[in-house]
């Protein structure tokens, strides 16, 4: 993988972008204003156009079937061809773009400049899972309401998760309008309607599944990692006050279905290959996983390494000229289950996952001040506002607050690779 | 709707047919052997191929555009087009199929015998929701955990409801392995691995959502009833001991997302309107739906009258040649919230529902023995074995074990409509 590092890119921009250098190459579907959806390649400031690849002949073989399946209006038949064709695309991507190509004449129509395009999701998400592996989110939630005891006891056996509302998935830049809904104001004995007043985000990575499984037919560990077709950013905004009165027993609903944010660039599997890591947030003294969950090579090699920054611009930053200021640092080193744990343990029972499904991670937490991946963590369920430096207080979001997610992976040795932005503003509720 | 009564069909065995007269007239998806899959009706024991129909040309203006979408290999496309199209349909599908219609010569190779025909799922389901408005269930599963207390403090106020897993919902008939997952015995610290021990069926009703919204506007209660296109049974199968150990805190998942199971034909909203009835489960005391989910139209004539039947046929008693023996007899009266109020609800936060969207009731119990929706219920959690006819006991169901749901509206005056059959078998668990 390091001579990945030693190569140059013939695009502007490319060389040296925190985000989209030559290492990373991630996908995701795009139209030009006037233009249809297709798939592209993110390079610096520039994406290459797929279709207009293909038709400049560069492919071929592997390569050629993955461009193909790359270059539809979703990217749920690349998902699914799985990773020797996805790694034989890179390759022949990484030629394509790299400085002294003999493509490069043929291909300067193809590149656009990302600004000028528009997003959309990246695929047809037929199911969403969201899952709740932050160890430190949900002992930090759990504190709130069990201060001795905070993690439940099914915690360090299962990988909790629930199904999540796939028709509101959103991309990066969509709006929405603030929940209306049932809550009960303390002490009451009643519950009230209308907006929600303790709106918040929940920091997440996405994982965008490649190959699925037949119903009835789990996926075992050992092979679990090979499903994972990549990687977003997801914000799962939430409605706190909604939550806490309508998710006894099952669970939460119309908290959590109203909008969920994702990042357009599928990082693929490849290319956050050297920022692999061991599974890192597991305790001496924790129960040792069930036999169906543990796997040496995923215990040694199953976690990322992937920094998640949070920020915050409100209406009254945009209008006075300031930039989005950091609200949390944190890391999907503090997962205490690995992607291939979660897909694994989704299939144990029978289920099928299909190419395109989506699963979030939960609320990535690290353990400490700054590293909080929501306002209810920031804020101790409200009770303590944060203090921005423009000296406005939030307690949860107000409208007008946009929230933005970022992610880099690092490593000494390798080129620095990123995901671009997540993000998203909280408009007016809807009178009802 | 009482001249539907006088006409008689040119099909055999459609008049006196229990499910299938002409005045039921459900839409499906069906293949003969060698043929693709693409929309029908029921009539009799037979189906009309409505590709076939469509190139007799016997369709013409509205009728036209909705027999063209429901012709399609789903039923999405149709379902979009709203209750004035379908009726339009509905009218012209009655006077081709009634006696003396002049279509009858060129239409007799488009009818095929149901049993020389498979079935497949109505629609491409994007989203499965399903709530929790069997208020009987509710109380006896609550009772079973707080005997003074059965319901939460939030039943009488929120249609309660979680996403379920559209991927495994299977068309009646669809054999599935008994799921395997993690469970903790009793008196047991820790959770041991296997083959579920308490797998269990629930009594459900589903609702096919015809027109959706945008999301952030949500459908209103006097507009809700226009969103659904129409009916089917639904088993939502559940493994109660899974279901135990993995619930708290985000709801149910593994223990249902293994397999649920449809009936295929979608009862049109215009079929069933004889069966409409006031809201009948709300008592005396009970509070006032807060004013987003109150409509008058709605309380007087939002409920259903459908009369619900689970029989159960285990493998002993197809090796003995017996027949399915009736476990429960129960009725959609038994619902707390409408069809509507669940829709409303569900949109209300900004949620799109799109066309196709599945939304489950919940286990529909009735108050006393006899018409439980579920074995936890008819076994008390399982101390209370179930002793059949021919004298096999159940706790919970067994390898081999078939449940079959069937249903019937019947309404003095009017001709009595059934949905099918709704059946699935338990297969030995996947080994791990």
């Amino acid at each position: 993988m390091s001579t990945d590092n030693l190569k140059r890119s013939w695009v502007p921009t490319a060389d040296g972008h925190p985000d989209f250098p030559l290492e990373n190459l991630p996908l995701g579907i795009f139209n030009e204003p006037g233009g249809s959806p297709r798939g592209s390649v993110a390079i610096g400031n520039y994406l290459l156009d797929l279709t207009a690849t293909l038709e400049a002949g560069v492919f071929e073989g592997l390569a050629l079937e993955a461009a193909q399946a790359a270059s539809e209006n979703t990217l749920n038949n690349f998902f699914a061809l799985g990773s020797p064709v996805r790694q034989a695309f890179r390759s022949a991507l990484l030629d394509v773009l790299s400085e002294g190509s003999r493509f490069k004449d043929v291909l300067v129509d193809a590149i656009h400049l990302q600004a000028n395009c528009q997003m959309s999701l990246p695929a047809r998400v037929g199911n969403y899972t969201d899952f709740y592996v932050g160890i430190h989110h949900a002992t930090n939630v759990g504190k709130l309401f069990r201060p001795d005891n905070p993690l439940l006891p099914n915690y360090k056996y299962v990988p909790i998760g629930y199904h999540g509302r796939a028709s509101t998935l959103n991309i990066s830049g969509t709006d929405f309008k603030r929940p209306n809904g049932q809550t009960l104001p303390g002490n009451a004995s009643e519950p009230i309607f209308g907006p929600c007043q303790r709106l918040d985000y929940e920091l997440e990575i996405g994982i965008w599944v490649g190959r699925g499984n037949i119903q009835g037919e789990a996926i075992s560990i050992s092979e679990a990692h090979e499903h994972i077709a990549g990687l977003c950013l997801l914000n799962d905004w939430s409605a706190r006050d909604v939550q806490t009165w309508e998710y006894q027993p099952l669970g939460p609903f119309l908290s959590k279905s109203f909008a969920t944010t994702l990042s357009p660039w599928v990082v693929t599997a490849e290319a956050l290959q050297p920022f692999r890591c061991a599974q890192a947030s597991r305790d001496e003294g924790d129960p040792q996983p069930l036999a169906y969950l543990l796997d040496q090579h995923d215990q040694n090699n199953g976690g990322f390494d992937i920094e998640l920054e949070v920020l915050l611009l409100t209406a009254q930053m945009r209008d006075t000229g300031l930039q989005p200021e950091r609200i949390a640092l944190s890391n999907t080193t503090h997962m205490y289950w690995t992607v291939a744990q979660m897909i694994t343990h989704h299939t144990v029972n029978g289920c099928n996952l299909n190419p395109g499904d989506l699963l979030g991670s939960g609320t990535l937490s690290g353990p400490k001040n700054g590293q909080y991946g929501s306002m209810l963590e920031i804020t101790k369920g409200g009770s303590e506002p944060l203090l921005l430096k423009n000296l406005e207080q939030r307690s949860f979001l107000l409208d007008g607050d946009e929230v933005i997610f970022r992610a880099r992976c690092k490593r000494p040795g390798f080129t620095s690779i990123g995901f671009g932005e997540c993000r998203a503003k909280v408009l007016a509720a809807q009178v009802i």
